[in-house]
């Protein structure tokens, strides 16, 4: 039987301006651990802006998303334009404030934010092909927006929860590690850095995720 | 009793052109893992270059290593000029082509590299203090500029084994996860990314090579 493949949508390269790098190498991780394989995609456009993550100031910078992710994917990445649902098992997203600020509005304009249309149509052109969607941290908004009607966890934000709920969704509050499944959606979330958690934490979120998603598969 | 504290040196953010990110988040997984603690530094220096890593051609920008790296510490990182031997327990310093290219010259140079002063100084500091250190993938080449007739691994290399013999280093073959363990200069070193791997042969390595840390402590 051949492995099981999982794309995986990344935001950047950094949990300010883009994704969030433990969680996504996390993601990487528990997806080879659990004996599938991944494909990494992004939306080939420039980053919201750029942050110095030492003192969260801007940069006087341009950066392209996809280009940035390619340095977690190693190399090995695809424009999320070229994304095809029937190619794969399962979609991820993780976390970092680049899904908020690159991938959909949310950061600047809460849950009446805009999505990508290239995360949109993939998001959508998974849930309606029936195959599970996972969201660390919070990526679960952006599946909110797109899908509405959904359960999933952020933690213990409750801002995040109203906002959530605004747009339909429901919300279960979760601890370090832990999951919520949307049985009847196929769809996992975790909350990783929306908690302030240790670096083995981030892993342990990510590893009881995919392997969530696998169970759908 | 406090917990023990682990300094990483990081060389920026991305493997081409600096730290491997798959192995500098594992190393602080692993520490967190292994009940420590790490401080990240940095030197606060320009990049050797920029890559982009879809296509490995140069760009035309400049980063600092410093605040590059900090993407990977989540913006908790030291200007490596500050180290100070006496405040940490052990040294760790993760691969990623940028070890070679921002650390040392050794990716121009090969066993002739120069070394930045403040990774020289933080390396023989630790050594002189008889506290251990740790290299991944290809960062135990620069220990072997630095200390010279250690023992260490690089993975199957035979290009860079015969340059270790040159520095006056003794090479040992070692496979996906596998760590090589200098008792007498409590040096310890794993192969990464010099071996064609899965990203959970990586969290191997890390977590070996922390283990083997801890237990000179």
């Amino acid at each position: 039987m051949s492995k099981k493949q999982i794309a995986v949508i990344l935001s950047g390269c950094g949990h300010q301006d883009g994704a969030e790098i433990h969680e996504a190498t996390f993601t990487l991780w528990a997806i080879h651990k659990n004996g599938a394989d991944y494909r990494c995609f992004a939306p080939n456009i420039m980053q919201h802006h750029v942050l110095n993550h030492i003192t969260g100031q801007e940069m006087d910078e341009q950066r392209n998303v996809l280009i940035e992710a390619a340095r977690i994917a190693r190399g090995k990445i695809e424009d999320l334009a070229r994304f095809d649902a029937a190619a794969v098992d399962a979609l991820v997203i993780p976390g970092g404030v680049g899904a908020a600020k690159n991938l959909c509005t949310y950061a600047f304009d809460g849950p009446k934010c805009r999505v990508n249309k290239d995360v949109e149509q993939a998001v959508k052109a998974m849930h309606q092909a029936g195959k599970p969607i996972g969201a660390l941290c919070i990526a679960p908004v952006l599946l909110a927006r797109i899908l509405g009607d959904i359960t999933l966890t952020i933690g213990q934000d409750a801002k995040t929860e109203e906002h959530l709920r605004l747009l339909g969704a429901s919300h279960q509050s979760t601890l370090h590690g832990e999951i919520t499944v949307d049985q009847e959606n196929k769809i996992v979330s975790t909350p990783c850095y929306m908690l302030d958690s240790r670096v083995d934490q981030i892993a342990d979120g990510a590893d009881a995720l995919i392997q969530a998603l696998l169970r759908f598969l």
